[in-house]
């Protein structure tokens, strides 16, 4: 492993320049209108395995975008490393609020400044780049195969059918993914649990047109007043969410697991510094780790109705919107929440108006356990390059496709990331630092080299 | 009066020629751009009142958007009549839910369809050809003052100051308005009373940038969901806004004006279908025409937070807005309104947000006698082209600027309304019967002859 800091420094602006060039196209994957980004994103992918040693890459088309696979068989006999990540990101807006273009990425202060530069074009290159490297100082001590997906932002709706398609193709022995990140540059940390997610559009309808606001207000029903009714109803003074049957399913963990989760180093005066509140909030008996860790949340994500121009408008509007998502745990399931908030939501709702749930997508919780080989394998390749152990940490993030990845192909994930807090990602100025970005790099290779020493 | 109705059919094409030329000036006083919209209608209306028959017409400056002035002085010893009239009109979006473009003026199903139709070009517009119809016809039986503004909309944030400043010239015995309604063409109605007017936009941060809503959702304070809180504390479950001292100031309605009240004929049946609704929701204990005519109410006219373009963004947003109005009834003060909600607002958000509340334009309730000598000559013109005598209402609605007039020139107003609740005025496809256009310019001059008849 000796000459991988050499290669790295030797071809560090090319690496840059290379990722710049995926960073341009705008490959949002939410907005109809960039459908040509995505399948632009998949080619130019294939471009970048095939550059950096593939056998093989192909386009596969999918009912949604495309994924983008491809793959070195060096030996049958030996492991399979099975890189996942995604091409596609966040959309941009409030675009006002970016100090540089989202899709003409920057270097400045150390860091890329740009969307998706962390999540998660900047983070699947490094794997691109490390599998270079071993390639090129011959130095790949097992199988590789790459599975880029476009459309993880959406909640991968068609990799799943994707994957059990080509389930031959897929065999590995560990999925590796790069889309979480670490508590702090000098705190190393690996992701073991993630959570879910299930999310919906709400409509609350009530006059069939936008009414004066003073010939007809107090006589009928505001959609905007009662869909903010209807909200603040869906989490008690607590922080308990009120559906019934939420929590139903989750797992609570033990006091020992509590003890262990707190020993994760944490500055509530810095996390609360960094993104300037004066106090925090969540579900009451329940610390900051634990509220984004362990236990599910209920989050507005959107909302909208009547006039929000500039000036004043007196109008009882005719309509609101609200997007909404819960962050799940082990076990909710999903489909189940998915149905229940629907159902409670709708019932509650006064007779003033027409409330119609329409469900986005769903994922489910994952957790790594600790004492997988590949998670060994993995501190250990950090601990080389940080100079310290990392610590195992539960993610408030979900990727659903990772919990479908072992039910469809039966392989577990290690998610090794090297995002910051600091990083921003689906906000405006999401950036990654260098230093992460070329660590990262430096990573990997290592991770192979332990999990190929350690055997099939 | 004989002539009236010859001289309207005889000039009824050109009456809707020029009053589409006015209307197809974008005159929204809301929004900054249509500023010199503001004046060209301005010049507009003081063409129309020379061409009508005026002595002298000007365009005066204010702080604000211009006002037109014009007049024709017959004899000093007789009664004057100030008409007062707005040029500007309501922002038009959501633009998509017009069916025809709301500048551009058609008449379709005997109504005129556009932006203004009604409110308040067309009404306005009814006093300039029913003075030219007098002026024409030789039957102007006292003097007459039009006074056109251009912030109607905004609260006529200047026109108090204008009117200070032009005390000598407003002088009249009576201001005479067409902004108003009346129940139903076969139902003629004066409005005797308008509702007050207290305005707020409302800002909620929290922190200091968008958010993932899985890393840090379930622990920091979502300001959608503190302002939904919020919003939904505002009104108990018996339709009463809770804000401290709220109602100190209402005049409870007598059981007798009670009764009276309860007589306009309506149709709670009629009135629900008209705007698609299962079910009317208000104050406890108030009927609708009550609950929009003597009580207060409290709505929010818009909204906006966090991700609302299409697909699913996944977000702890870092702000979230509302524009929020209440409506006011004698003897509520709306500069004590403003300070009252703004305290209350800001003193009840939790420590996780910071919120700010700020006041919009204001204005007081108004109350019209029924024995007024100018309520009694409008009575008799209505009884004349309607053929029964107009029942006296209580609108919701709010005219801030009318109990201006009252305070600063002393003088009385009298409502004579032609819109209808159908015309969707602020809403899109506001439109205006023909019929009421014209019996509108029927009625004006009856109103002059018996108010005339009266003497000073």
């Amino acid at each position: 492993m000796d000459n991988i800091k050499s290669y790295i420094e030797e071809n560090k602006e090319r690496f840059l320049e290379e990722l710049f060039e995926l960073i341009r196209i705008p490959s949002i994957s939410s907005i109809a209108a960039h459908k040509p980004d995505m399948y632009r994103a998949a080619e130019q992918w294939k471009k970048i395995l095939l550059e950096a040693g593939a056998d093989k890459a192909e386009v596969f088309e999918t009912e949604g975008n495309p994924v983008t696979y491809g793959e070195k068989i060096i030996d049958p006999a030996k492991p399979t490393v099975l890189v996942y990540s995604h091409m596609d990101v966040m959309p941009v807006d409030p675009r006002e609020l970016w100090n540089t273009d989202p899709f003409e990425p920057v270097v400045k202060d150390g860091k890329i400044w740009a969307r998706g530069a962390d999540d998660d074009k900047g983070q699947g290159f490094m794997h691109a780049k490390a599998f270079e490297l071993m390639v090129k100082t011959d130095t790949l001590p097992c199988n590789v195969k790459f599975m880029i997906e476009g459309e993880e932002e959406i909640g991968s709706p068609n990799l799943g059918a994707w994957c059990e398609a080509n389930k031959e193709m897929l065999k590995a022995d560990v999925i590796l993914v790069s889309d979480t990140g670490m508590i702090a540059p000098d705190i190393p940390s690996i992701t073991t649990g993630l959570r879910g997610l299930a999310y919906w559009e709400v409509e609350v309808t009530g006059p069939n047109r936008d009414l004066h606001s003073g010939l007809f207000g107090g006589a009928v029903a505001n959609p905007i007043n009662v869909l903010c009714g209807l909200i603040d109803k869906m989490i008690d003074e607590k922080g308990k969410i009120t559906i019934p049957g939420f929590y139903d399913d989750v797992l609570e963990a033990s006091a020992e697991e509590r003890a262990k989760l707190a020993k994760a180093p944490f500055s509530e005066e810095a996390y609360k510094e960094a993104i300037d509140v004066e106090e925090l909030a969540g579900e009451a008996g329940y610390s900051t780790n634990e509220r984004t860790g362990i236990r599910p949340s209920f989050d507005v994500c959107g909302i909208w109705g009547g006039y929000i121009g500039e000036g004043a408008k007196t109008v009882l509007p005719s309509k609101a919107h609200a997007k909404i998502s819960t962050r799940l745990v082990p076990h909710q399931q999903h489909e189940k929440i998915a149905v229940m908030f629907k159902e409670y939501f709708e019932s509650i709702a006064p007779k003033g108006v027409k409330v119609e749930v329409t469900p986005h997508h769903g994922g489910h919780s994952y957790v790594c356990p600790i004492d997988l080989p590949a998670y060994k394998a993995a501190e250990k390749a950090y601990t080389d390059v940080y100079g310290k152990e990392p610590v195992p940490v539960r993610s408030g993030g979900s990727i659903p496709i990772i919990s479908t990845f072992e039910r469809i192909l039966g392989i577990k994930s290690v998610l090794m990331g090297f995002g910051l807090e600091s990083d921003a990602i689906h906000s405006p100025n999401e950036n990654f630092p260098l230093e992460q970005f070329f660590n990262g790099i430096d990573t990997i290779p290592r991770f192979y080299q332990y999990f190929a020493e350690m055997g099939k």
